[in-house]
């Protein structure tokens, strides 16, 4: 594979190292419901869990998040845990949070040690990008700077433009998640994946959403993207699919492509 | 799916109607060998057979090959059949048949009546071509033309321009078989497979070999390439998947990509 970036290591996994990772999401109202959800989804073995807090219905209460995070921590063990609250306008949940009344969660969320990484929009302000990066390195947290367009899939030097400014703005991993709407935009979006992979020292996570998308989970790890996102109990964006599938496809075209070579 | 080209019926059989089809290969020595694999390979249900006759030891006895052509009619019911003698420097195995024994060789089994399909390198004569389209359109039966590349994936224009060529001498099917050596190849392929899928008027096959190249075998369905070939009892080309798991894959893309579109 293309694959000439630099990995990162965060809990013992590595990301970006050649090997796609996958990643599930936790997207219950209340901490029990999220605890149940891990519950469900740790034995699936996922490489990464996300909580999407933007789901969680005591969001605004700072103590409720800290407390549901330390019940998150005392079962998930080894795996690293992304925090995200995906704003409304990039597909997340509406939310009772101001932009900065957000970012002091994240300052204590990320000084809690409750979180390996956290997930923040490339298109808020510069200067809270700038201060959550710190922040995040102070605190041992790993920063995903992330584009979504639910829309469509803007061109290829478009998306390599939005993964490349995630790289100069601080990320250690950088995301772009698009809609397509025709096999050309995945084309595309592999295209721009494969490009920024021989061009970022970060690892990235690149993905078509929808069903259309589907290929580009399955897949992109050939042409750069090291996460994947799959459904453990519930899924969080359009097209994904269930681990146990996403897996056995994924390990069934690893020993194809690593088997058949001539 | 972006599929404007039109489509043509064997036997029942539609290729390029957007449903992928499934070819395997017969590569036996000898009839015995030959109408066991069939049997071999009939339960799995192929959608085309196709019978590598460059394989066969009696290849330059005419009677020899008419009398397993014989053999495979009566076996192979409604599934249509495929006759290829792939040359030598395509990445066939050595005959002992001059070009226009070739020829001759063609001519009878095209007017045997036993075969649907038959398949001529791109690279022979404009004669021969010429020829072989007008004796196989006298006998109804189809034409593809092929290009083959064993060391490496030429830029996509020139992919496109050998597909646009097998249309404009008198294709009835166009086909490309080329060697990645890199993720890049892969998409190089499938973008001229796209472009070709929204240029031409007939249906095409198009992969890239070697394992690398599986994505291809599993995937080009969703860029326009209406054929995959996959391993009935044996294969004949390197990077080729057993039958049941190849189609096990494809029903999981096609389930995931027509199911989770929002």
């Amino acid at each position: 594979m293309n694959v000439s970036k630099r990995s990162i290591t965060v809990k013992g996994t590595i990301i970006g190292g050649g090997i796609p990772l996958i990643c599930t999401p936790l997207i219950g109202m209340d901490q029990d419901q999220i605890l149940s959800e891990l519950q469900n989804t740790l034995p699936k073995a996922p490489d990464l869990i996300e909580w999407r807090a933007d789901f969680f219905s005591h969001l605004p209460n700072t103590d409720a998040v800290l407390d549901t995070l330390a019940g998150i921590q005392e079962t998930i063990a080894q795996t690293p845990l992304l925090f995200t609250v995906r704003s409304q306008r990039e597909g997340g949940e509406p939310i009772a949070l101001s932009e900065s009344d957000k970012l002091m969660l994240f300052e204590k969320v990320c000084g809690s040690g409750g979180i390996d990484l956290i997930d923040y929009e490339l298109v808020n302000e510069k200067e809270n990008i700038h201060h959550l990066s710190r922040v995040a390195e102070e605190a041992g947290v790993r920063l995903i700077l992330s584009y979504h367009n639910f829309e469509s899939t803007p061109v290829s030097s478009d998306i390599l433009g939005k993964l490349l400014e995630a790289e100069s703005r601080g990320a250690d991993i950088a995301k772009v998640a698009v809609m397509p709407h025709s096999s050309q935009d995945l084309l595309t979006l592999l295209q721009a994946t494969l490009t920024a992979s021989q061009q970022l020292r970060i690892p990235l996570i690149t993905m078509s959403m929808g069903g259309l998308g589907t290929l580009t989970r399955l897949a992109g790890w050939m042409f750069g993207s090291d996460v994947t996102f799959a459904i453990g109990k519930q899924g969080s964006a359009p097209g994904q699919i269930p681990i146990e599938e996403l897996r056995e496809v994924m390990q069934s075209i690893q020993q194809w492509a690593g088997g058949g070579q001539t």
